[in-house]
């Protein structure tokens, strides 16, 4: 895979345990593997290359004037909605679902999906999001689209009680679940854990979440429940607004965390990430909390449909790990993880009645290692510290909107954006230089994304 | 002044009063004003430029796989303190005036205003904010720093009963406004009214602020005061917290709209913007409905000082103009008003309850048309329609996260960005063209921009 050197950065933002900034340092990657950071490095010195002449297998960036972070971590999103942004807009709720699901079943056939993972996946990238944990019919194809791109891309099967937009029985969502470790391997890509979506408690029943989690375990051949399987991850929607609740309560008596925990999802043994999370009591926070479970918060989302506003603070010290999120592109629009980090921000800060909360410090954290955390990935990426996985952003400080630099921190998450991401590394490789996708041809991306979606608004106005 | 062509813009969206979008169309300015948008036309025939021979003094625009929409209002501002940006994080507010105030004491001449002024008008053209409603002292250096950047800004004398930072006495800020009309004429730079900036109703006696509306009148040539004189503008901070509402109750026994009220400025005669306006009464909408004034909504800096969220439907429908407003960098840290639109439209959907409400179409207009009409230029800019001046902007579609167009105007609100603006014109100049200013060196300021942040980060941290 080669080295990367990134010359002299002007500020490494590490996002490491004493949240250290160094400033003029170098940052090495040799073989997906961080080496050296400043001062700081692992294995044997590394193979230095010279102005005078590059060795070969060596990538130099120059890091005068520019920022290096861990790359962010998208913990919920649905990749392939690319396609159908601003295809239900200025309607109520009913309206949105009616027009997107007449888009859907009429055009997310797996090419499709791919298609816009890969869009999806692009789009991230370009921003500096190396990881989103991602939800979507069609797993493998969306799959396929995203690692195409160069994403650290986890998904796995989606699983609804009824038949859903790909008209799956029950038995046939758990067969794909039983083959999805081998299908990843087959794919490639970077180490991500194999994923099972069961979409929602409001249309999974108790029984299906509980069958989910056991053949999960067995998929990884781990036949003992209580025993932790490698490299898991259970997700699922919780929570996310008033009348699911109520919906979930009517049903079963209990809140969705509460039929998460009957499931057998909160034991700890296998990392769960609860999409949303907006609407959840003292009680579900605790049992989150006990479980090393994460919410991933989705501000824009949330406010955009009017499902609520996550208080921060009361999560935040309830111990439930937080982690940033766009949600799909149908409900927030785009997937900048940079609106989603000012966002949480802003709103824990409104929810609270309090400027000194969710520091810069702390939203920066959720959207790179708590995320990494979340999906059982600590110890891989999230961080700018050697012996990690090279997923990292390098950010154009010479801007005027980023002048003059008196916090870093805060000018990440309160002045900084997409469009400032020069590079990007996704386990060691280059994906993004100079603002352009070194993978994708992005012309001809964009060109099949118009027609394709084009045949989807058809879909939705016939409606 | 010459001739812009814009040829074939994929999209214009032009904001006039049926919200048209035109398809393919070309759309020329002249000697400062928009002659022609498609078909429609003011005035003789265009020297329509031809590929083989550009005539002098034309410049031509490729707007295939572009959007054209009028340039973005800033209804609330202070440029020069994005040298400040960063300043006080993670502190409460009295934290955060302590060490602003300390910066601001030591560093803030008119030179540094002026220098601030041109990052924060720069800053503000690069992402397509073609004219800002500033407040600071030192308003004559703000104007010839932010005229030099290209920008229609929009400044006057501050008010305020104690000394203030410019050491200034009473009677010496009525000289500034007497002088005001006439400065403004020798500074040059585009059409702008003459504007009067009574800091806040619990900094300003009530009688001060009858003064400077007299006085407003009187420096404009009209001594009636039931009469409006030529091209006034009022504008102050109204409301923006729950505690500035309790103090100027409990000097006044009155809410600040009250003040304003009894001060003379709610006659109609004069157009009155109240930045922030969060907190406002039943009784102060209609009171400020009544006049035609406009409420600023800075939707970022209020949550994230933790003012409170201004309640969008409720104002609206009182039929209080509603504009789009940043504040200052030291309290949002960028000027970037395409996150402005997106938080007013998320924060108006939570703070109803409704995902149906602030529409794309109706949030774009507060940014554009509303924020115009607010500054009495509603005749001037903030559409793109023959007659008007030529304040516009380019957008690039060719872009991932902009990819399919469904509906342009979710597009613009929910999914676009600062940086997909490539070109900018200000009263018919091409100010910003490929994203990069056409009149300032930006390393050069950028370099002194820094040298001046440290001295004003040393005197914070002195503090």
């Amino acid at each position: 895979m080669g080295t990367v050197v990134i010359h002299q950065a002007s500020y490494v933002v590490t996002v490491d345990p004493s949240d250290t900034v160094l400033r003029d340092v170098d940052v090495v990657v040799e073989d997906g593997v961080i080496t050296e950071v400043g001062d700081a490095r692992v294995g044997p010195p590394p193979r230095r290359p010279t102005e005078a002449a590059p060795e070969p297998g060596v990538t130099e960036l120059d890091g005068r004037g520019r920022l290096v972070m861990p790359g962010l971590v998208n913990l919920h999103t649905h990749l392939p909605m690319t396609l159908l942004r601003g295809l239900a807009e200025d309607v109520d709720l009913q309206g949105f679902l009616t027009r997107v699901w007449a888009a859907e079943g009429a055009v997310m056939d797996p090419a499709t999906v791919e298609l816009g993972a890969t869009l999806g996946a692009l789009e991230s990238l370009l921003g500096g999001c190396t990881t989103q944990l991602d939800m979507y019919f069609h797993h493998a194809a969306a799959h396929r689209g995203a690692v195409a791109a160069g994403s650290r891309h986890v998904i796995g099967p989606v699983f609804l009680d009824g038949p859903g937009p790909d008209g799956l029985a029950w038995e046939q969502r758990l067969a794909l679940l039983r083959s999805w470790p081998g299908e990843l391997l087959d794919i490639g890509g970077p180490d991500v854990p194999v994923s099972a979506m069961p979409h929602a408690t409001y249309t999974c029943s108790p029984e299906h979440l509980a069958e989910v989690a056991a053949v999960l375990h067995e998929a990884l051949g781990e036949t003992d429940l209580d025993a932790p399987p490698q490299h898991p991850l259970l997700t699922t929607h919780v929570s996310e607004n008033a009348a699911e609740n109520a919906d979930v309560r009517e049903r079963h008596g209990a809140s969705p965390v509460e039929i998460l925990d009957r499931a057998g999802w909160l034991t700890g043994h296998v990392p769960v990430v609860a999409g949303h999370g907006v609407h959840l009591s003292a009680s579900d926070r605790a049992r989150l909390a006990r479980a090393g479970a994460a919410v991933a918060h989705c501000a824009g989302s949330n406010q955009k449909l009017a499902s609520g506003a996550l208080p921060w603070v009361d999560v935040h010290d309830a111990g439930v790990r937080l982690g940033i999120g766009t949600d799909g592109c149908s409900s927030s629009n785009d997937l900048d993880m940079w609106q989603a980090m000012r966002q949480a921000a802003l709103l824990a800060r409104l929810t609270s009645g309090r400027p000194d909360v969710a520091s810069a410090h702390e939203v920066l954290r959720a959207a790179t290692l708590e995320g990494a955390r979340a999906l059982g990935l600590g110890d891989v990426i999230g961080s700018v510290e050697p012996g990690k996985r090279g997923d990292l952003v390098l950010v154009d400080l010479e801007r005027p909107h980023l002048t003059p630099v008196h916090d870093v921190h805060a000018l990440l998450v309160f002045a900084a954006g997409r469009a400032d991401v020069t590079d990007v590394l996704v386990d060691g490789e280059v994906v993004v230089r100079d603002g352009r996708s070194t993978r994708v041809d992005t012309a001809d991306l964009l060109a099949r994304a118009r027609a394709r979606g084009a045949e989807a608004r058809a879909a939705a106005e016939a409606t």
